[in-house]
């Protein structure tokens, strides 16, 4: 048996320990839960500022999450437990706290739910966990069959912590009448501000049972004694100690005893999360603890899921990746641009890229996306740092620290829009800043935006960075005001001639748009190319960085992107770059952002050289930087290299590199451990995130790239890039409400791609005239 | 074999898990530690504002301590594995993570260090915690004896987890020329200006050993595999794994193998801590780590701790309060005022109170906070709400929160200070603000302090309460700006009282501050005064609270108390106060501070009614609110209720009370959970916080009231209060530089006090002319 499965329906882990991290997440537009294959969970809900319902043992940093998080023994997590009354031994599924190594462990991961298989002991455990469509619970499902020909007397105890809920209030106790634990807190505060701010909040959690139970525990502290949470003394007896917690830190501990016949099965059903008050919790308990409740909310949620499929379906011969381009991959995208990361506050360059994604999943939220981002605009032009998406939301963490690429991502996305959707009546659109008053349309918007990055540059005419550009923790190249980077400067340039495209196919001016790119490209090409690749800046005291007289950041891999899709490197400067890249930067987990990476601080470049070597900006590989390159590889015709860094981003199939990147391959992590020539013990390891920039990125490359399959103004235009050992792929693009039927079929003996449409050869690489509803049978031949 | 022996020398505990949170502390000006009994330890050191060098394993929440704050797996701590090599059984020093119950265990807290002896497995281990004198660095010495008489084959881990350091870069590794395991860290940061706050931080952590390790493990994960912390995977081997923590949580884990002969001993010595960088580390190793570095830092430290001798020994016939008097009271008020509890912007209401303990341990502390204080008084004449203690230093946490209390402590102080030194020439010392750039001498400052509180009233001449005053988290009573304080307004009676009194005794004019007084004490009893016990306040909406018409909330002990203190309560309300404070607020455990405690949020009293009831401010025994009772109860004569409530302050000794508390008698908490009348189960526990003014207020209690040993202008005033079943007590006092020797005995046929000093019969009860250096030889008889 191979350690995981992996298809378009499922990812199935055979392990609990191989790969320690390994998980699954779910979510929907109120919350999201990142639950290991162990039984550890993190989750959260929006109210609308993210918040827990279980929580760790002591009192946690509210922070964005966090790479390669570990788990530890009071991780809050769902444990059952599960003790044979004729032995007392105990086990408890899926793994944690007891870690029991059983006699068969399957994890399955798919888009619409989490569960586990779980053979031990004679008994067969089927463990499933899902989320409603549009409410912050989890909904628990488990079978326990008896596979033995006797009777079994069991007891079977879910018991999910809460933590610690609040230092100024907080409780447990079993509600009969909800049949269930209710714990309570009060959200700790100390300004008056804050009460009125706090006090509609969800303060409660709730697990409640289906069947009634024998016995429950409140006291996390009473359930564990001395035993622990691995062999809680609260086990060790009959019965439960029917305690109520209070101010104590609560958890929710049920019992439940069988007496299961040969062969025979029980089913429970638990419903958890917080809520408001008693009558929330009753509702929720209406709507979705029984077996038709359960049943309807996974409908609505593969109903909510199936909202977010994506535009390609794709057969390769590698069925991990057409797996995860099929499925995981829109899924992960869908993830991004449904939810904004469950932040309330998205940084602007992650709200448009997201956006980016969701063009190709569900372009209508791309457009608001779109809008609302304009909506708040400065009279400057300038993008704000970050997008406050409800009244009162506050720009937080790096969003109050100064960054200048913000405009660069609206012709990015705007691109991505309408080729995919030719919706260039989005241009006309008037949108007002409420804040200034100012109304203008999203053309002009757009305009202005372009025209302050045009102005935000130094003598040299390259873009000052202030503290950071795409890259935040690159804080202190310009926060004097003198520093400028390359990078941004060719973004600039990269988006000044994307806006000039989309004008003149508006039919407006974009000359001027156009020249200024040029500029761009120029300045960078004088001040900053450094003979085999180009810089990353210039610093307030004038020193150049990221080039060859450097001995740590000497490459930085995001100029060499933007320089490919600028326009900037000419072809000898392409292929000196490619080779630079390769030989510093590439791993056999990707392509790595820096390197070598930092191991100290450099004060002129910043907080970036402070991370540990590998690890995020300071050369991991980082996929989001990855896939600009592999982007602008395409771009440039070098569908070999693009590929084969492409394939990169996923773990496995084989077995040492899953164990090594310790992920499963059903997302893209927002980075794997890099440094590789530095540490490279450590090197591969994933991030475990998988909020990353990556995803929409990733999505266009294959679709637009690998595939070839981009829209026009004219219509869709198919010109593929196959790697060359590839003879052929098949596809089916949907397009404009049509579907193209793509097989494309590798003919070294051509000169250039022919493609042919319902059996009629084109005369070039575009299909015109499509009709909504049709389907377009596509071969494609391929040199 | 009692639970818990007791003296003045040493707290004995002979159990791990019976008090599963009973702990020691030590400290020294740049550090403390909570250490518990089973080998947990929550230290900080301040650099200057306070940090962490073992942490969580997770993103800890930055905060001030926590009352009953629980301990879980994986709750830092300091762990010392021994394996037998024979058989591989394992067990951990003191008691956690593995838990074994050991054949002997006994913890001994003493005033200068931490200890353990433990028998287990024919070994006795020896394990002992000093801190030095003025370093943020923990000292461990274990000795391990073989008591068999074969050879015992070992080998010992001593295993400091380090937690979660940082998510921008942490690392761990050992040091071959330092000989131990240094991790390092980047604080965590995001915005420039906090680089250079931070840059200068002591970011590494190292556990030095004496004797080379054989192996070491500096990865967490690694260590513990999937064992567990109770059950580590990495002793499984022969060696740990040699491990470097390449950004993972860091564990400071050593192995060091023993053949052991028969009866013979080893030692093993080892240093813990916080430091900027190697040379630091490799002065502290030279400093400390040697049979004689030990010795040196254990001499400085009890010289270090001998600076904090009280000025009281008593002799008691009840021995655990004499131990307490004698030893670890002044212990606990030395450690507030050499400490300021390890803030940089105490409270200012904290930082004078905890100044007046000084005056009986070291009065020139007293007078350093008095002046620093002063220098920070608003041009209104207003106190800040905290004061800041060094450049820099900014106002956290609640001290953003306007109190109106603040001014009301300086009279208080002031008055023990100068009755305990006669040092009136303070108030002629001249204070600069350099904020406001007045200067004023200390007399003046004050008057204006006073002046403040008698304008801060509304037209009832009541004072004004804003969002709280003492009482911190009475936050919405008046924060509309109209409500009142009747505690506040007691509180400046006395103030004023006081300060008139202190006034006329230096020869000035104090009688329009003790008209003022009085006028307040006739205001509160016109509007306050509830027919059995004083109100508590007016809101903003003009409702009397803390009255009989209320359900919750209904008596709050602080008018009360300073009703006495005031001299607004006269023997009619005295005796009806008395009698409705007992009935309705006296417990097992001391007298709670609000009856019935508020189970849930009254808008117009604040956040004080969400908290837990029965905890804190909530109706718990707050030992501050009730030493203020009997401190006042000593003022009016009521010398049994106020020794029946003293008493109570101290956990113990009877077993049964001690396993309630939870606590050793060695400090006074903040608080013991109350609420009795309504949730009995909990009543009695231990906040297990030794950071209170309970501490300053409770010995000035004993020294000043139950031994009536109280300075004045003339001299020693001495006016015993014993409670009516002590047949008599005996105490030597130190006093302004002489020696008091005081035996007191009960002659119930006496009419008055009668004194005598060296043989000679007094007039009165005041020893005048006393010559420093000399020693008085007092007796006393009391009816």
């Amino acid at each position: 048996m191979s350690l995981v499965d992996f298809d378009a329906s499922v990812c199935r882990l055979h392990s609990a320990t191989a790969l320690p991290l390994a998980a699954g997440y779910l979510w929907n537009p109120r919350m999201m839960i990142h639950m290991t294959a162990r039984g550890f969970a993190t989750a959260q809900f929006m109210q609308p500022e993210p918040a827990k319902y279980a929580r760790a043992q002591i009192l946690e940093a509210k922070h964005f999450m966090l790479p390669e998080q570990g788990t530890y023994a009071h991780h809050p997590g769902r444990f059952f437990y599960i003790k044979n009354r004729d032995n007392n031994a105990v086990f408890s599924a899926p793994y944690e706290p007891v870690r029991k190594s059983v006699e068969k462990f399957e994890f399955r991961f798919t888009p619409r739910d989490i569960s586990w298989e779980i053979y031990e002991d004679g008994l067969c455990i089927t463990l499933t966990l899902n989320l409603p469509a549009d409410a912050p619970c989890e909904l628990w499902e488990m079978r326990i069959r008896n596979t033995t020909g006797q009777i079994r007397r069991l007891s079977l105890y879910p018991a999910f912590p809460l933590g610690l809920m609040s230092w100024m209030n907080q409780s447990g106790r079993f509600d009969a009448d909800l049949n269930g634990i209710i714990a309570d807190c009060v959200t700790p505060y100390q300004k008056v501000a804050d009460y009125f701010k706090n006090k509609d909040l969800k303060d409660k959690v709730f697990l409640l049972s289906e069947e009634t139970p024998v016995a429950y525990e409140t006291r996390q502290a009473r359930f564990e004694g001395e035993g622990g949470l691995h062999a809680p003394d609260g086990l060790s007896g009959d019965r439960l100690g029917n305690g109520e917690a209070l101010y104590e830190n609560p958890i929710c501990a049920l019992q439940f005893d069988h007496d299961l016949a040969a062969g025979s099965e029980v089913t429970h059903r638990f419903l958890f999360g917080p809520a408001f008050d008693h009558d929330e919790i009753a509702r929720m308990k209406s709507t979705f603890l029984s077996p038709s409740g359960f049943e309807k909310a996974r409908t609505g949620y593969a109903e909510y899921i199936a909202k977010g499929r994506g535009k390609i379906n794709v057969d390769f011969k590698d069925s991990h990746l057409s797996a995860f381009v099929n499925s995981w991959l829109p899924r992960q995208v869908y993830y991004h641009g449904d939810t904004n990361r469950l932040s309330t506050d998205p940084q602007t360059r992650n709200f448009l890229q997201d956006a980016m994604g969701s063009v190709y999943v569900r372009p209508q939220t791309a457009r608001a996306v779109l809008l609302k981002a304009l909506s708040q605009q400065e009279l400057s032009g300038a993008m704000p740092d970050g997008i406050t998406l409800y009244d009162g939301a506050e720009l937080k963490y790096i969003n109050q620290v100064p960054h200048t690429d913000h405009c660069v991502w609206l012709a990015l996305l705007l691109e991505s829009y309408l080729d995919e959707t030719d919706d260039y009546a989005v241009l006309d659109v008037a949108v007002l800043n409420t804040a200034t008053g100012e109304s203008l349309n999203v053309r002009d918007r757009i305009s202005k935006a372009n025209q302050w990055l045009i102005k935000a540059v130094d003598h040299r005419g390259l873009n000052l960075i202030e503290q950071g550009d795409w890259n935040d923790p690159m804080n202190m190249v310009g926060w004097k005001g003198r520093g400028v980077s390359a990078w941004l400067s060719l973004a600039t340039a990269h988006s000044l001639r994307l806006w000039s495209r989309i004008l003149s196919q508006d039919g407006h001016d974009g000359s001027a748009f156009a020249a200024a790119s040029s500029a761009f490209n120029t300045s960078v090409n004088t001040h900053l190319w450094d003979g085999d690749w180009y810089g990353r800046g210039i610093t307030d005291d004038d020193v150049v960085f990221g080039v060859k007289a450097d001995v740590e950041g000497r490459i930085y891999l995001n100029p060499q992107s933007f320089a490919f899709l600028s326009g900037a490197a000419d072809d000898d400067k392409k292929s000196r770059m490619i080779k630079a890249v390769s030989e510093q930067l590439e791993t056999p987990y990707g392509v790595e952002m820096i390197g070598p990476a930092y191991t100290h601080m450099r004060e002129d470049v910043g907080r970036l050289t402070q991370k540990f070597p590998g690890v995020a900006e300071n050369g991991s590989v980082y996929n989001h930087a990855a896939i600009f390159y592999i982007y602008s590889l395409y771009q440039v015709g070098e569908a070999d290299k693009a590929f084969e860094l492409l394939r990169k981003m996923l773990s496995g199939p084989v077995e040492e590199d899953l164990l090594r990147r310790g992920q499963l391959p059903a997302f893209v992590p927002n980075y794997y451990r890099g440094a590789h020539r530095q540490l490279p013990q450590a090197s591969g390891r994933s991030s475990h995130l998988f909020n990353t920039g990556t995803a929409s990125w990733l999505y266009r490359s294959i679709i637009e790239g690998l595939m070839g399959l981009k829209g026009c103004r004219e219509g869709l235009r198919i010109e593929p890039q196959l790697p060359s050992g590839w003879s052929g792929a098949k596809a089916v693009r949907l397009f404009r409400d049509a579907e193209f039927r793509v097989d494309i079929r590798r003919d070294p003996s051509l000169e250039r791609i022919q493609v042919a449409c319902n059996g009629k050869p084109l005369n070039d690489t575009v299909v015109r005239g499509i009709t909504a509803g049709n389907i377009y049978e596509i071969s494609v031949d391929v040199p």
